[in-house]
């Protein structure tokens, strides 16, 4: 069945299966926000061929993604979900079960994180592009921003960088040879398929901020790279960073797979882990990584300088300054 | 210059300006909210050749309209603005130009309303897709819903309908022979092209609220046209209604250009002339008309039934029954 078959009303009231009752049919959705509490928006668009392919992600798994993407900045806010809106654009011959799986796999992400679809809007187009906008509630005072990062702070990241990139190699090459094992290549892959918001840290994160007394505090995911992270931390609070590259915690697959600079490479650019980078007081980053485990790490330190150096802790190799133009840009190609 | 020449970071740089700076740079924009007040979110999306053309829409049009339109269906909500996030998807060989006029259109709209664009995302894209979603807040016992009409209650709108399609008409058929004036040509095409959200109506619709201790306030935007509007509120809200013809307000100039019929049909079909249709007490209702002037009006009554009649008043023409198979359907061509 295609959507042209169905009209937009059609798909409609397919799609406000996945929506809560109680907020739909008017010229906007209603929500409540606590007292006290400001609200944290944000906005990201999918492309199809572009963010998205028929080869590497299904339309269940673009769906996970793109919900995924906008809670993850959420998260680096600091905010708590309250919804999302979906502006869907896309051709009368797409199938309905391409646009129900859509739903079904954003559903499927936000359900974890009790967030409802409280909208949208659906259009034709000749080329399907998903825009989400997601918004959040926050206190004032626990607003994470970018430009509060502090000459001594240590740098946490939440867990592996690389892993998205690794698992979105292993689905572009299907017959790649590597010593890898199926269980390995699965995890891979999954973490390029379903990634997860890193919503579980804030809680933590409050509590050592309470208990340190911490006023400013400094972070943002890394969606676009850890280099990216740490390089707009770095710009937006005027300060340099020292990053040991041998701190930064890699997938335990990426041994058997990858060489050491191939795997940091990925790292480093490869973007969509979703996790979280925090700039904190050092007592504070000890604390943090060791409540939340898996894989969190101190991986540098913020300087007083201009740039941000990637430094071997065995001195092999000479420090190396980071910059964004190994990194994505959008418009490029 | 095009945008691929100067990148997204480039681009981000330009647009940048068109909104407040403290608000800008991390993963989410932050707003302060009222207290007791509710989120209102809502969300459209515009794509290139489908909702707008090169022929009849410069880029800064583009943006105005799109504005407007999302500044509507808050209007539509009963809730004055807080912001707006723009979602643009675009091919690289798009002038750097035309993007800064859509931001221009949109900054020129808004800036009436004291509404800023707190944020968004780029993407490069195949074909230029504009997805807004825009953010207000409204006190819980002044939200404007759909399904709140009651039968004898007077059926107002704010304005003249039909203008925004006549506009249209003569911008695709720049040779059309008609009876008009320069002058009427030029308001017409403006109304199409420059469109204005009712939030006006808010404080006057407020007063008469308070003066005549009404509970629940029925209405919504008539974006898609006049017939869409009150069969979306009759049948959100099971009751039927009596519209009569010849009470509709139609643009002058009209009279010497259009037959009867086809102003009416403009009228009920034309959609995008953004005014507010209101289902109140008749008492209510006539205050609101008189206090807001400029072709406001009761155009009808809410019946109990469960069709929409328009009647003819000196009963020339026999009662019609209303559907929405003339009105826009996205996905049939």
């Amino acid at each position: 069945m295609l959507v042209k078959e169905i009209g937009e009303q059609g798909l409609l009231k397919i799609l406000q299966r996945f929506c809560p009752s109680d907020i739909i049919g008017d010229d906007g959705a209603v929500l409540p926000i606590a007292a006290k509490k400001s609200l944290v928006v944000t906005t990201d668009v999918l492309v199809d061929n572009i963010h998205f392919s028929e080869n590497t992600t299904s339309a269940s798994d673009v769906g996970w993604r793109s919900a995924a993407a906008n809670l993850s900045d959420l998260a680096a806010m600091g905010a708590s979900p309250l919804g999302i809106t979906v502006g869907l654009a896309l051709p009368g011959d797409t199938t309905v079960d391409w646009v129900e799986n859509l739903y079904q796999g954003m559903t499927q992400c936000l359900r974890k994180y009790n967030t409802p679809i409280v909208g949208g809007d659906i259009v034709r187009s000749p080329i399907i592009n998903v825009a989400i906008t997601a918004f959040g509630e926050v206190s004032p005072e626990r607003t994470i921003r970018r430009n509060q990062a502090r000459v001594g702070d240590a740098i946490v990241v939440t867990g592996c960088h690389g892993a998205s990139r690794g698992g979105l190699e292993l689905l572009l090459n299907p017959n790649l040879k590597t010593n890898l094992s199926t269980y390995e290549k699965v995890a891979l892959i999954k973490t390029h398929q379903r990634p997860k918001p890193r919503l579980d840290v804030l809680p933590v994160l409050w509590e050592i901020v309470d208990s340190h007394s911490i006023l400013d505090i400094c972070g943002m995911d890394t969606s676009d790279g850890l280099a990216d992270a740490i390089l707009q931390i770095c710009h937006s609070s005027q300060v340099g960073a020292a990053i040991e590259a041998t701190k930064i915690p890699l997938h335990k697959a990426f041994q058997s797979w990858l060489t050491p600079e191939q795997a940091l490479n990925y790292a480093l650019y490869g973007g969509e882990d979703f996790e979280l980078m925090l700039c904190l007081p050092k007592e504070a980053s000890t604390e943090l990584v060791s409540k939340l485990g898996n894989s969190a790490a101190i991986i540098g330190t913020i300087i007083d300088s201009d740039k941000v150096l990637l430094q071997d802790q065995y001195k092999k190799n000479p420090d190396q300054v980071l910059n964004l133009n190994r990194g994505f840009q959008h418009f490029s190609n």
